[in-house]
């Protein structure tokens, strides 16, 4: 890094710090000639530095306050700072700081993290400190961790600061006291000393990537350089997008095959999309013709059922495997500190004996049962309130525009779906507010279960918004060809309409109006290109591609049935969605700051209730399906014994899809042997350690 | 032990081994004065010894035999014996052993199972030889291990052996070479030198035990004294039937209830009972009624759904518990020794890095599935042929009755039943080798896994055995009048011939064949009591008791609502159930073997697929029930929306029941707070020791 990036000839920014070996390494920081704070210890107080965060300060603020703020980042841990080094930038009072890390807080956040880094034997083995001398690379943090690891051990050590004990923040108004424990980073935040945090680009490691990623024609993504660079969250969603992608295949071959095999099925997909009505009234096709639209819908459903298992089994498998490459099998969060917005009581955590806030685990589900539950269920409440009244709306309108049948009326016809329109937005935006407070009141312990508990409340709204109109057409209208026109204008619209929202404006607006402003030469000084990182929007997370992809999955593999070619038309789509997300995330925002994680957490569980939920919704598809039921009146089957034979294939289906699941086991061989050897010498250990 | 059993008088067995501190402690074994060897290691050479297990030889046994195998139980572990005590009984030529273990032994292998402790802080934790300091007790074996931990260690330590180089057993004919690595305990019960091994009984300890387990009217058991006397899985066998039974209180309350409350319910079920014919026929009882009875049902249904499940849901819990409190939650099967049976070519075990026999787990995967599965799902076949023939020559047999009507076609009548019993228990016993053989084929490393895959097959069998002709009367026959005498007939008759065989006969059998044979007397010599306990027949071990519980669970939970008194009739049946086993266990048969186990295993699995498969019978029960249909017709409601309502309810029950499981943490909260603890404190022994 430093050996390539820091060649710019700036006045001092990701220079060699001068080694002052004859100097005594004191607890308390002091910016030596390169203008970089020294380490705090001794054994890291020479070397190169590497800019890795940059902070951006008010503007304006007093001098004091920065120094006291680049004082405080650049402390010993043990006097109650960060342990960092920091630079004041160009000029001492401007608003920016840029920040590094010492090779000890480094090492000593990575055990703390709990990562698993490739020790002398081979195997990932979580990190000791202790023993840094048996790991590999252990002194080159180049490569030891990886850059996204890093920065996010900056962010993790500026975030846990507390103050030690009662103090005043220099420079600022009287009142904006820190009592003891309390996060002084937070703090800096709501007083708006610190407006913003973060990661540094490195500009020819994301040339490197960005090169083998979506610029060629390249077939695979450069997965473990993508999780060196953007960290563990953003690989993971890069992994499942190409894994993903790529098991669309069989249900696209399968769905090609269908589509020109039974010539019906593709001239009633045309019909159904031209006009719905006629499509519904034709049933008097000859019956060779209708047993096979039926065989080939059957088909089509139980395979979209197993394939769903298979894929997500198999996915847990690939993501195990991607844990155990990236060194995040054994991450230790819920040893560590708790996350800072965290409060409660203090108290010893009978676990690790630390002191810090404690709050009952009752609690906190007592306020999930009683609050949360109900709020979430108000609003999905309201969302199928609003559809139906959508529908009552409509059917109202229609009523007046033939009543009058006015140039006024045909305005009426359009009032439901506009006011449909709004309410959803309406109640989305309300919604993310209210998920947002009560996820914050539910005072999880671990960011990532915050996470998971946001994630999982905003998506259960999101999906059943997305999915209540079609489900509603499927099993209360039950009408299929409406289905069948539906499925197909939303995968075809939505995703053009992703496409362009995501992409497209964004490119447009970088390079017509931000981009002129930050024209960079290679002689610019490297801080006015920190400078122009710091004007990219925030990256909005990946939140929406998730649930697009999500989205994607439940179109496929709840409907597919009705609408055979859709996995051809995710297939093609999510092809050019490698590319554009690779874009976006490399040129068009800033760099995101991305935790070690050991797989998608909530997401995979959506993934999983999807594939099971789709067999009920197929089975029952199978059975609404109009043809069906003419062939079961034709044979003289009652309706009700058609129902019985439906229910008993759904559960005998679900009874396979059960075993499949079991049968595939959620890691392969080799790492299970890897897992028990370090359970094995971890028993060891124990043993030992106590003589 | 020996402070209370060895006062007998007798010529060394139990009596304190004379102290010899000049003497060299040899590897090497040599009998002292007593008649014990003496402990390998010099700190276990003084002090008491007590017997814990027999091993009955072939009687007639060569001298020098029977010496070659003390020699070896008594021979240091390093130098390839088992580092036991053992004495030859009486006379050296005898054909018993008694076998004892020293101290160190008991420790070594106490650590090598990965039993847990009481350690100096309070906390349950995995007992380290090194660190013996620190654990409560460790020095006095008594309070240390409990009795059944001390033999099912001498068992194992036996088993265990395998020869350290090719040898012959002396006083054998030639031929009879033990290979490097072969496991000579099996050989020498192959060639009958030891022909049975059992531990042997503490009179005052079972007379202690038995006073305050059946003697009296308790209404709670002992648990832990059962724990520590019988061991591990017979305490959690009599857990869970105490917790079970205990868990009866609610549905056979709520039985009676409904049975007061809805008279006609009660009519009925007597009806039913004299003549199903009649019942099925007087649907015209008045409406009201008809509703009361039909909620009724579904009060009933209902509750037995969410109740089977909250019961499992509990006993989870409980059965975390009992394992945290009897040290079993971190049991190191896997990390020791396979099991002797185990076989493969000779490798390096990659987790624990010891030469042992490897076997791939695919190549027992694939075994299992083309071996193992199609032979069940034959026999399985079997059973619904022989059912289906049954009935089927029931009517041809009538048919001839109605056409004849002789003395000899009334014979006939009773021909297809006898053909039926006569095939159902040759194919039962056929079956019983089959899987015998099946699972040895399977060849599982852990005892664990073996039972758990044995029992597993025999259960699945045994279960479709069972509940075959009741699926068969309520869901093709639909004759739920048929259903709900069968049932009744069932739970009476089955629970009393059970009594009768289980208990009344082998305490008959005991009481007047065997007792008169083995009186006994206080001034008896110790060894002739223990030929006495030899004497007892073998304890059949607990499937059948195990089973017994599962059926009635499946009666309450698949079918209580055709029959509410069910509950009732269990809860009285296993209040006495509680007191036949405990006698039994006591009185009746050998003392098992029972190794340290952390829950029931395989059966837990089988009572949780059940409290599963009750919702879908429970739904369609009450489906089927003919007065929910008559009355869906009298409102007109079409029989195909019924079967919708009720698939709707079914579907939501699951999602219930699911949620419920969820919402039900598995162990209670300040064990999952140890438990981390011990996960942190490993943790942080594997960071500081490789320094």
């Amino acid at each position: 890094m430093s050996s390539t990036g820091s060649d710019a000839g700036d006045g001092g920014l990701g220079a060699p710090q001068t080694k002052t070996p004859g100097e005594k390494a004191s607890g308390a920081a002091s910016a030596d000639g390169s203008g970089w704070t020294r380490a705090s210890c001794p054994c890291c107080a020479g070397g190169p530095v590497e800019p890795l965060v940059l902070l951006q300060l008010r503007a304006g603020l007093p001098r004091e306050t920065k120094d006291w703020v680049i004082t405080l980042i650049a402390t010993a841990v043990k006097q109650g700072g960060a342990g960092l080094s920091a630079h004041p930038g160009e000029e001492p009072s401007g608003d920016i700081v840029v920040v590094s890390a010492p090779r000890c807080t480094l090492l000593r956040a990575a055990e703390e993290l709990g990562l698993c880094k490739p020790y002398r034997t081979g195997a990932m083995t979580a990190f000791s400190y202790h023993d840094r001398g048996n790991f590999r690379d252990a002194d080159d943090m180049q490569v030891f961790l990886t850059l996204a690891e890093r920065q996010y051990i900056v962010k993790n050590e500026l975030e846990g600061l507390r103050a030690q004990r009662d103090l005043k923040i220099p420079g600022l108004p009287e009142g904006r006291l820190l009592q003891r424990r309390d996060n002084i980073w937070q703090k800096l935040m709501a007083v708006g000393v610190v407006q913003g945090m973060f990661p540094l680009n490195d500009e020819d490691k994301l040339k490197a990537l960005s090169d083998c990623w979506y610029s060629g024609n390249q077939l695979t993504q450069p997965l473990d350089k993508i999780h060196a660079y953007f960290g563990g969250t953003v690989a993971f969603y890069f992994s499942f997008l190409d894994f993903y992608t790529w098991s669309l295949l069989p249900p696209a071959i399968l769905g090609l095959i269908l589509t020109v095999f039974s010539g019906s099925v593709n001239k009633e997909a045309m019909d159904s999309i031209s006009d719905s009505k006629v499509a519904a009234g034709d049933g008097d096709g000859d019956h060779d013709d209708d047993a096979q639209t039926v065989s080939g819908h059957m088909i089509q459903a139980v395979f979209s059922m197993l394939w769903s298992t298979v894929v997500i089994e198999m996915w847990k498998r690939r993501s195990t495997l991607l844990a155990y490459r990236w060194g995040t099998t054994q991450l230790a969060e819920r040893f560590s500190e708790p996350r800072p917005a965290y409060h409660g009581a203090l108290g010893v955590n009978p676990v690790t004996g630390r002191v810090e806030p404690l709050f009952p685990a009752w609690q906190r589900e007592l306020r999930m049962a009683l609050v949360s539950v109900p709020a979430v269920g108000l609003f999905l409440g309201l969302v199928v309130m609003g559809m139906l009244c959508f529908y009552w709306g409509e059917a109202r309108a229609q009523g007046l525009h033939a009543e009058w049948d006015s140039l006024l009326s045909s305005v009426v016809l359009y009032l439901p779906s506009v006011a449909h329109i709004v309410y959803t937005n309406a109640l989305g935006t309300a919604y993310r507010q209210v998920a947002l407070a009560l996820t914050e009141f539910e005072n999880h312990r671990e960011e990532s279960a915050y996470n998971d508990h946001l994630t999982g409340k905003i998506l259960v709204f999101t999906f059943f918004n997305y999915f209540a109109v079609l489900f509603h057409i499927a099993f209360y209208k039950q009408d299929l060809p409406l289905l069948r026109k539906r499925l197909a204008s939303l995968l075809i619209i939505t995703q053009l309409v992703n496409q362009v929202t995501e992409v497209v404006i964004p490119f447009l607006v970088d390079r017509f109006l931000s981009a002129p402003k930050r024209k960079e030469k290679k002689e610019d000084p490297q801080e006015d290109k920190f400078r122009n990182q710091s004007s990219l929007p925030d990256f909005p997370g990946l939140f929406s591609e998730y649930i697009e992809l999500l989205v994607q999955f439940g179109y496929l593999s709840l409907f597919s049935c009705v609408y055979p070619l859709t996995a051809v038309l995710l297939l093609v789509n999510n092809l050019t969605e490698i590319r554009s997300d690779a874009y976006k995330m490399c040129k068009l925002f800033k760099k995101p700051f991305s935790a070690p994680v050991a797989g998608m957490g909530v997401w995979q569980t959506a993934f999983e209730v999807l594939s099971f939920v789709s067999v009920i919704s197929n089975c029952w598809l199978l059975l609404l399906s109009p043809r069906l039921q003419e062939l079961g009146q034709e044979n003289g089957v009652t309706g009700t014994n058609v129902v019985l034979v439906a229910v008993l294939m759904e559960h005998l289906l679900i009874m396979i899809k059960m075993v499949l699941a079991k049968l595939i086991p959620d890691e392969p061989d080799w790492i299970r042997v890897k897992r028990e050897q370090n359970e094995f010498i971890s028993m060891q250990a124990l043993g030992q350690q106590k003589q």
